[in-house]
């Protein structure tokens, strides 16, 4: 797609200076501007890098006073930030917009529904009595099993494996090679040691506007249902097992595992990779810092942890600080008892 | 699948207490049960949500004794939470018996051979020269390289690839997303400085009653095999590097990685993000607390450790404690120096 | 494939003590060995299984001084084990050359190349504008979004997914299940707790000679480019986030995290389980052991960390070997307090 610096700044209500008919038709850093690329200069630390850049257009502060000659092309707006991120979103939606359709060879189980204006990649697979919402984006070799419902907006990557059963929210990302609704990790063990599989029939819920990573793995629950609420966004190559049930608005960062029956608040956000045990109980608003093990309820809100075990994030700084230097401690108290 | 309350006591050898003509459809806990569903009461805690629960039937003891008006139907039987398992493995087998067949498109190479009522998926890719038994389902989007042996009742789950010449054994759940036999991670270092790789030539051998979780990834060995035995409960996410010998009986939680030429013993539990250096042994029995690091051998049977890297299980939880008090330990040790 | 003794004595320069006529079709180590197989001892400490190997021909040097009769056959050489490399690098060349054409269906976008001598297995999938050198290998059910590149040589494997604009160099592997190119995990804080998602439009850039393995995830950068440059050498379940660069010839062992903006350096060593926090430089030739956590700059090139967070390899060392015996400690100075 390419663009006039003229029709950019009339998308932004801005005001050109310089050549309006120069053409744009990729966004770029300012440090990193190649001609064709458009970029923006919000922060002042950056500004020496706009008598530099090699961008075809900046958009710039109104206010912003030239210290130098400009080789580039501006476009003045109010808040060059803010512009910039509207540009991104709809350069994004148009993106998106132009893939629609169906390629083929693709699967469609009978009794499935699918609402207008979506796309189906090839190979994709779609089981039986499914129902899925509109505009939806379902990338190539993704699967869907039989019976599973997804809301409208949402896209689902290449490669997705989504488990019969599963419920998925509007307005949600799964990233590419995420699995959803794998059997929750669940033996008997027997007398003589080996273990019985524990029949796994629950499912997974996804609520809206939730962000799943690539690579990550949520388990259905034993019975009933594993839940991720709305807003929540979940990094890549995190684990989710059975019965989880993580809160609205919470962040999940890489490499973080919750075991069976865990649940997280809302508005949390958990570091990456963080490991939180069976059956315990995280509070509204907790932080957890990276690496941290969570192996007993958090109960207070807002609440700062580290470590594995996990305690205070201040009292885990303070006693990290004396470890390093415990050498010299045991040889502080060797030499106490040698004078006693 | 819908069921009278009549044919599920049946089936029990239970007795009805209500309307046997009643209809369920699906399986509930007591405290989530909706009109259609069937659930169980064993622990006594639970009798409460009898009086209260919204499923048309509950399983419960032949002994109890109803305090209240019920107005559930009930299925009286020996051993309710027993009953119940044997439903859900009823059910499970149920709904595995009515996947069978084979969707189009899906790629069968030369010269390979599967056994009878089974299962391949749209997209699913059989390499050449593959053996694989009867009753093996395959989903959709898996594949499966050349040379691969695959013994009866196993179930491969959506999109797990398996490279050529892996050999997998009877009654296997490969979960979906998993990787066997990808390149041993091995590179020889050279005078410059870059890595030349070493080829990679082994093959990997999952025995019986193996169960991989999704995106988990086990190499292939450099020469020779990578060995997982006979019951071994493998999580999600988790790494078998190259020439790996995990022993029968052995659970594995998520996250943990094998690092090249470990050897895991039988009967061992492997708690979650535990990390295993390479060429170690772990002795029969060994269980491995959460995030431990394994460093040297384990020699003797049943030990229990944590920590990393590891050591006996309880003296690491005493040292964490002291740990937590590092501060103070410094400040009474300054205190003593000032006075001495 | 099959081969007399005599035709591999040939191709390694070497000569034949026994059968030359005898035939052998696969390669094992020596103590593995069984009819039909090929071996090699460099190794002194393994010539006792030269004595009892079941193999059909073994590799050997011109110097061993036999000890005691041998079934099997010999072929003498300069430096078995060099020979034995060149024997594995050949097999893989023959497996790889054997592996031509396209396999159908298979997908192919508009105004998309793809050089000569290329296998595109079924249910591959290559989208829109994308320009793929020779000899290139797309494994089934892998997907190549639009506008990729992807160098001569580089190997594919299957249900590997690439997302658009992402650009691979030649001579590089990316293992089954790998992402590159996943949204960078960007979301910006609202004034009601929820997360707006930040556009994510950079790629992602892999230099030559790169392996890439099972089931990692590389995301795109929020703007520019993630880079993982030349000969750099990267293993399973590895998180690299947006706008990571990771120098050359450096190798990256499991599960190990990169945080948004981290760069390290050429010729590291970086272990499993590793945790690098975003923005943070690592200098050449930086070690970092297993479930280390990188928190701040490591600036001086050839530093060997450990721990989380991570410092000095030695000094980490010798505070754990205290930290073990922190009861015993925290007795002594009770004591020394008591008797003060």
């Amino acid at each position: 797609m390419e663009f006039t610096v003229q029709q950019i700044a009339d998308l932004l209500q801005g005001q050109v200076q310089g050549d309006g008919q120069a053409t744009v038709n990729r966004l770029a850093k300012i440090e990193e501007g190649t001609p064709g690329s458009l970029s923006f200069l919000s922060n002042p630390k950056y500004e020496p890098f706009l008598y530099t850049t090699g961008a075809s257009a900046v958009i710039v502060s109104k206010t912003l006073e030239v210290k130098q000659a400009v080789a580039t092309n501006l476009i003045l707006v109010e808040d060059p930030y803010s512009a910039f991120s509207t540009l991104l979103e709809v350069y994004q939606q148009a993106l998106a917009s132009m893939r629609a359709g169906v390629e083929e060879p693709c699967y469609l189980g009978e009794n499935s529904s699918i609402g207008p204006n979506h796309y189906r990649g090839a190979f994709s697979y779609i089981g039986k009595n499914c129902k899925i919402g509109k505009n939806v984006h379902i990338y190539p070799q993704a699967y869907i099993g039989d019976n599973v419902t997804i809301g409208d907006n949402t896209v689902i990557y290449a490669g997705v494996k989504i488990y019969p059963d599963t419920v998925i929210g509007s307005s949600c990302s799964v990233h590419a090679g995420a699995v959803l609704g794998s059997d929750g990790f669940g033996f008997a063990p027997q007398k003589d040691g080996s273990y019985k599989t524990i029949p796994q029939i629950g499912n997974v819920v996804i609520e809206d506007h939730v962000s799943i990573g690539a690579n990550t793995t949520v388990d259905c629950a034993t019975m009933g249902s594993t839940i991720i609420r709305t807003g929540t966004k979940i990094d890549n190559l995190v684990q989710v097992a059975h019965n989880v049930e993580i809160g609205r608005h919470t962040v999940v960062a890489a490499q973080t595992a919750f075991a069976g029956s865990s649940k997280v608040g809302n508005y949390c956000t958990i570091a990456g990779q963080v490991g939180v045990v069976g059956h315990v109980s995280i509070a509204d608003r907790t932080i957890v810092g990276a690496k941290s093990g969570i192996s007993k309820n958090i109960k207070e809100e807002g609440t700062f942890v580290q470590g594995a075990p996990a305690f205070d994030y201040k009292q885990n700084l303070r006693a990290m600080a004396v470890f390093r230097k415990l050498p010299e401690l045991q040889k502080q108290v060797d030499e106490l008892r040698e004078k006693r």
